[in-house]
């Protein structure tokens, strides 16, 4: 697929940051959404730094309406189950629709700017977990935004088949700074440690010298 | 398709309040967008007045971010255009992927709150003009939802092959008020009569008793 300039949608989490750093020649804008919840604040500082950092422009989105849905992951839900990323753990975390809303606004963002595609970060170990980070998703998504825009707006996963651990890798081959990254779904300054999410990580960055960005 | 109960994507117009009192006994919440065009509060005004009649619970979610999109559609855009709906009149006021953002909340929101489908009033006179109007974005879409969502969350646009001629007769049929829509994209207290979507109206409620609904 021809990328010319893409939109980046960049959370500031790990994968995104890969993604971000990866793919840095090819991105005109990375977009943060602000979807409410707890750790979004804590990531998007991250987010600000890696694209000035970089020389990206960065846009702060924020989703004020995500209030009127039902996840444990926003700031309106119960409490961040701790423990092994299970599916029966994490069911409760899951946003519906997240990514594909988050896309579509994307994919508008994209047009409005003269941008031909957008890239997202998810991968294969969300699959399960999430119906909208599939790849049978990501293939449906992007053919809704290619016949719904006048540019024909793609979606692009390039870490769709891949593991975090994969991803992680990827980052240490392009010297990455790690502690410039927050996965931690408890939102507060250091990674709790015990979420699914910073379990799940330290596995993704075993082996790598973790002493300033695992907590 | 076995519709349980749904979501109407219902704006406060002409076609979607047609839509409204046609699938009123399978509609569970009808949600309105305020995406900062001209012609929305206007529009919302008779969306409320039309679900409080009809009974139905009615949302209204603002999307501020809209304002960092290009369209003269919207307040922060240019003048709208007077005259013929013809393609190069009207093409400044498209907002890039709106009805896909609108269609990707509208479903997370209907995974949200249990309900199993999102109805949508768009028709064929759109298509030209708006890519997301069309059946074969509708179908993506459709595909998309339905495996982005745990319930698989349906798209529905029964009006997809339809004028909006023809829904002005099922609107007659249905002895609906066209008095209590507003279709006018200057947004002002009443239609002016001279805007694409004016000229579209009149010709739609052609030979009907307009003496109340078209100014």
């Amino acid at each position: 697929m021809n990328i010319n300039k893409s939109l980046i949608i960049y959370s500031g989490g790990l994968d995104s940051t890969v993604l971000l750093h990866e793919y840095k020649s090819k991105i005109g804008l990375a977009v943060s959404f602000d979807y409410g919840s707890k750790h979004n604040k804590q990531e998007i500082t991250f987010a600000k730094k890696n694209c000035q950092k970089l020389g990206i422009p960065h846009l702060v989105i924020s989703l004020p309406f995500f209030s009127h849905f039902k996840s444990n992951l926003l700031q309106s839900g119960g409490e961040i189950p701790t423990g092994d990323y299970t599916e029966e753990n994490m069911k409760s975390t899951v946003v519906p629709f997240r990514n594909g809303i988050m896309l579509s606004i994307a994919a508008g963002l994209a047009e409005s700017n003269n941008l031909s595609a957008v890239l997202i970060a998810n991968h294969g170990g969300d699959h399960s977990l999430y119906p909208d980070c599939r790849t049978t998703f990501i293939r449906a998504i992007d053919q809704a935004t290619s016949l719904g825009t006048y540019n024909q707006v793609r979606v692009i996963s390039p870490y769709s088949d891949m593991t975090k651990r994969d991803i992680a890798l990827i980052g240490k081959n392009l010297n990455i700074d790690f502690s410039d990254t927050y996965s931690c779904y408890m939102g507060m300054e250091k990674h709790c440690g015990i979420c699914g999410t910073c379990l799940e990580r330290k596995e993704a960055l075993n082996g790598f010298d973790t002493t300033n960005y695992v907590n």
